[in-house]
């Protein structure tokens, strides 16, 4: 972590010197619902916070869940990190971070509550949209830079939810129970990568409890991981309301409490830990410690400084970003006779689906922003066009209007409306309605849906092109909630059948957070696109996408299974979690458990194609570097470097993302078959070839040995597989350690 | 007007001959609210319209004054006329009709009903921000670029409204009388250049009458004039609703009739006139006459091509020139003791006025658009100030919601409702609320007012920099109403009066699409800045012109007066008319009032400050070129030139409008004291110098002899006047023709 200068560290001790306990206590609670207290008198400011990943959420009063309303907190729209995941690019995931920390600070804010770097450990998670991948190697590759790109703003990242926050359901009180090697393997190791190699400022506890704590106080992950084995020196917040006792946060490394109440006196790191210290139930300097932090984080943000950046936001060049990321987070999935791209100048095109005209900013939970502006598909596709397409839209399938919550949202109910409600999805997703008159209104909504399919077949049939554009809202990608199964909501998947029946030709594209199912008609379509929220250009990228001004290069970030019950967590029934959450897959999630017990996938991890045609050539692999080895296990450091030739055999310009896998050939232990261990973006012209080079370390090799409590190396014969996904293998070869 | 080629006259022919009656008459008259209808067996497709001058506007049903509400018809928001007038910049001008063409084309769009090219003969006009200026040289300067450029994308301009619509009061009956030499030195020119310079594809009659005739049938100025003496073969179309009779209609120059009403076989140019032709009252040959146009205006338009452009909509690039536009556009009014540009470094700063936090694309009438984004200025404020800046803002005055019309505007109403609402303009502006409670009512708007005051003065009071943005909003500046006076509304003379109190370096702000008056408090304020309606970046443009990121060039279009009676139209007594306006004021509206009579103005024609200073030196005229003199006229042409050197005695960055007026030193009829003849925008860095050169015809020193029926130029001496507003004089000399 950066360190202070001698005046910023002397400044931080005077200032702490001078600090009364009531004003300490101030620093280290929420006294609005986004900021703490300032001290005016030592020229301490307030910390002002701010949700999201998305981008930076719109004002709040200071004790109501209400919004301001005024015309300043129009903000970018920013894609969500499903969709900067699917890019596979560190140099867009920083870029983006760059946008989020500028727009952060624009807006007057310290830290900006991202971004969420949980594991998918299942694709029915209701905040997956919000997190990046099923795998911690891809998610911190793209973690790392994002911090750091937020935080050259004079902005802290605040990684969230440590840890093992994979479900929405009872998220206030479930226990995540993972066995250590898994927990090692798989939950920790991007947020390690984010407080040691991304630095970020700050780190977020989570909801959910872990070996019987509360993550926002437990010894375990914040005393004994994060400050002694990580010997990290930022700030732990809670999530809002995610503390739920006065000794433990005080006495855990929990620097601020954040809540989502109007009663912060009564929080418990304020008026009761007061009284705690008091009475002599909290030493002084545990207060001490987490102001030190604070402080420290501070003095990081140059708040004390006149030097400060100020940011700015809604340019022109944090679109540009936006635009890319959003191009580059589309993924082809399957292109037969090269069905796309479409030609703009098809005369008559329909799209259907009304994820078509439907846009996402506005919704999700706290990853809801004020978008400036968000381009939606049709809009995109009409900008495109221009007016010598005639583009007639159907909607295809009828969403319910959602009771109307005006300005509610999860965060302004009550503690235990939070419980309630994150314990079941009933009144999130609308089939789940239960009332009296459940017949009669299924009845009416069935009809409404069989009118829009046969209106959607009938613009088809007159259509010279069909784009179908399905998929999920933020009725189903959402916090608090998480889905109840894979199937696409609002029978869409009768919409598609109907439309391929009469147009077998027709487009699919598929708008979602998280995987959704597609056995019923993948084999019917020729070409499918998938695409995340991926911000306020969303629209233009999709659509330049489609009529072939980009060439598509995004992968999967996740498996798409081919239904539920072939994934991991649900096929053994442990998904969600009540009062607890086993993790009895163990360390097999995701790819690692496809590959593993050979279940086939709709479509794999690394999953994506271009317009365009890639060669793989050439893998030479050096292991000259490989460390000493004594008593089986490797003691000093692996660096094994290699390279592969990737040509661009096609006739256009492309860019592939070439894909490392490392595959343990035998071991003592259980391994995944597979393992992504190095990936690098590249594009190329027609006829172009690169050199990737690649390295591999102890990391790309070792697996957390439990006994010994440490990651370890096997010698033996290890595969190094480079392909285009997790399946499509192209080149191969052994090294031995 | 642009030729046809052989095989385009062939194709207009050839169709022509193969049209029914039946197929003619549908394709001149509305069968939609906005297209005619094609004929699908000859290829011929249906023409579409869409309003308007600020951006497309939204599509509505076919047949029903009902938005469709889908996402595609967002669109990029222009700076209205107004405030592209005031940059005084043709290129700007230009850019601004390639934005407004490609994104009407990108719509589909076949005709775009713009620009609005009216002389602004009263400040109270309601359409005035829609307009350019009181001046038709500079009207028309920036009308021929901006026609040009819009037509580039094969789209047809439409300049409206022919002629003499001066006033929204009984627009659809009152009767414009002027005399021949007002109406051909004032109301006649910047049409005569736009379809003989601008070469405008099409031209939309006006709502009133000239001469005893509806303006829309009018056979003085549509085939007198418009064909016979400017030799125009583009396209008339009424304004909607503007036909009135079939017979005169169909035997006068008029080719399309649109209108408001469903009734579309009913329109005066629809069945009726079928029968007029059955029945012998109108020939055949009159409908063909109107047909060929349409056609050919359809060849123009390449819409038989399958190489017609296809236009684009809400791109990064019309973005650009709309913030170059809304930058350029404001003016620096008074900057006494260089109070602005203002700091960025500012700690607390005030916002005060709710045109601060107010958005204004969504308003106005026919020129209301659904704009993507629209930054208001405290979002723009904000965006460029970032985090470090505090800024706290107060509405200071109370606006009364409007009554709730939802999709209601004035083109919903029937004929008659227009007619009635466009007779008086109660029930628009609020003031004007007549009912039973309008006492407790006032009492209750007071009171907030009061209230609303007061917090202003106090947030005012506690800051370290106030800005306060009031002027006006589409509640006075709108379709189908005039204003009634010239006086600020929400009684804002009162807060800016109260804040100056407190803060006398209060910078103030005021927004408006037309005049207002500042007697009360402008001696007591050091800084003011107009800005018109400016499109989507508007709050951006006018944020970086108040801290100093761009140098103000704007100028102002037309004179602002002290107070209302002060000028021309008013101090007679003769705006608005009633059946008939007398527009008894005759040639001198505008500067040619203010300046011929002496009467002095709140800010001239012409002012506009910069943050640097520019020198206006070596005034030579060559007059070598005057032509051959007789009888007391000069026969052949005039063409003198002239060139001035200016230099940028500042230290900054700045751009000057050379403005050049021309002063008949003696004359046997009554001239105005200056009228402008040419300007230039030029850019100058620090120090540098650049030569404006000027060329100046006979039309800069001619009068319209109404007797004679001809322009003429008297002989004799005539002083060239060069300067930055035509009250600041900086050079002059004197010629003899």
């Amino acid at each position: 972590m950066k360190k202070l200068s001698i005046e910023q560290e002397h400044h931080v001790k005077s200032l702490l010197e001078q600090l009364t306990l009531e004003e300490k206590i101030g620093m280290i609670h929420g006294n609005g619902l986004f900021k703490t207290a300032g001290v005016e008198r030592l020229g301490i400011p307030a910390l002002k916070f701010a949700d999201g990943p998305m981008g930076v959420r719109n004002d709040f009063e200071n004790a109501k869940w209400k919004t301001i309303g005024l015309s300043y907190d129009f903000v970018s729209y920013l894609p969500s990190n499903t969709s900067i995941a699917s890019t596979w690019n560190k140099e867009v995931a920083y870029q983006v971070g760059q946008v989020l920390g500028e727009e952060a600070r624009g807006r007057g804010k310290d830290m900006i509550l991202a971004p969420g770097i949980n594991v998918k450990r299942s694709p029915l998670c209701g905040r997956n949209f919000e997190y990046m991948s099923e795998d911690p190697y891809l998610i911190k590759e793209l973690a790392v830079p994002l911090i750091k790109g937020v935080q050259e703003a004079d902005v802290a990242a605040c990684v969230k939810h440590f840890a093992a926050n994979s479900q929405e359901t009872k998220r206030l009180e479930v226990e995540a129970i993972i066995d250590d090697r898994a927990f090692r393997e798989l939950y920790l190791p991007a947020f390690k990568a984010a407080v040691e190699e991304g630095e970020s400022y700050s780190i977020m506890g989570a909801y959910n409890r872990y070996k019987g704590e509360h993550c926002c106080h437990s010894k375990c992950l914040l005393d004994d991981i994060l400050r002694e084995e990580w010997d990290y020196d930022g700030v732990v917040i809670s999530d809002w309301g995610g503390a739920h006792d006065t000794e433990q946060a005080a006495n855990t490394s929990l620097d601020i409490e954040m809540s989502v109440t109007d009663n912060f006196d009564e929080y418990f790191m304020a008026n009761p830990l007061i009284e705690a210290v008091k009475s002599g139930k909290v030493l002084e300097e545990q207060i001490d410690k987490k102001v030190r932090r604070i402080l420290t984080m501070m003095e990081r943000l140059h708040m004390f400084s006149e030097e400060r950046k100020s940011g700015s936001y809604n340019t022109p060049e944090h679109r540009a970003v936006i635009r890319k990321a959003s191009e580059e987070g589309v993924v082809l999935l399957k292109n037969e006779e090269n069905r796309l791209p479409l030609s703009k100048k098809v005369k008559k095109l329909a799209v259907i689906g009304q994820n078509g005209d439907m846009i996402h900013s506005n919704g999700g939970g706290s990853a809801e922003i004020k978008a400036l502006y968000e381009i939606s598909p049709l809009l995109g596709i009409n900008m495109l066009l221009g007016g010598n397409t005639k583009i007639q839209y159907a909607p295809g399938y009828y969403i319910e209007p959602k009771k109307e919550e005006s300005d509610v949202n999860w965060q302004e109910s009550s503690l235990e409306d939070i419980v309630n409600r994150s314990g079941s999805s009933e009144g999130v997703t609308p089939e789940n309605t239960k009332d009296n008159q459940v017949d009669e209104h299924l009845i009416v909504e069935q009809k409404k849906r069989k009118e829009l399919r046969e209106e959607a077949v009938k613009v088809a049939k007159e259509a010279d092109e069909v784009i179908i554009i399905g998929g999920l809202n933020h009725d189903y990608d959402t916090e608090g909630a998480d889905r109840n199964d894979l199937i696409l909501p609002y029978e869409q998947d009768e919409l598609i059948k109907a439309v391929l029946e009469v147009k077998p030709e027709a487009v699919i594209v598929i708008i979602s957070g998280s995987p959704v199912e597609m056995r019923q008609w993948e084999k019917n379509a020729k070409a499918i696109v998938w695409t995340s929220y991926a911000g306020m250009e969303g629209g233009t990228g999709l659509a330049r996408v489609l009529f072939g001004d980009v060439n598509p290069s995004g992968k999967l970030p996740e498996s798409f299974p081919i239904t539920i019950t072939d994934s991991p967590a649900h096929c053994i029934g442990e998904f969600p979690g009540d009062l607890e959450v086993h993790h009895s897959e163990g360390i097999n999630i995701g790819y690692r458990y496809y590959s593993t017990k050979k279940v086939p996938t709709q479509f794999c991890f690394g999953h994506g194609l271009s317009y365009t045609t890639f060669a793989y050539e050439d893998l030479v692999i050096d292991n000259s570097l490989v460390g000493r080895i004594d008593d089986n296990t490797v003691i000093d450091s692996v660096k094994i470097t290699g390279q592969v030739r990737i040509t661009n055999i096609g006739n256009q310009r492309g860019a592939e993302v070439v894909q490392i896998y490392v595959s343990p050939v035998e071991s003592k232990v259980e391994r995944p078959e597979i393992e992504i261990k190095g990936f690098e973006k590249v594009s190329l012209e027609p006829g172009e070839s690169k050199i990737v080079t690649f390295s591999l370390d102890s990391s790309a090799f070792s697996y957390y040995d439990a006994e010994e409590k440490a990651f370890v190396v096997e010698p033996g014969k290890y595969t190094i597989r480079v392909g285009s996904s997790c399946e499509d293998i192209r080149v191969e070869a052994d090294v031995i350690l």
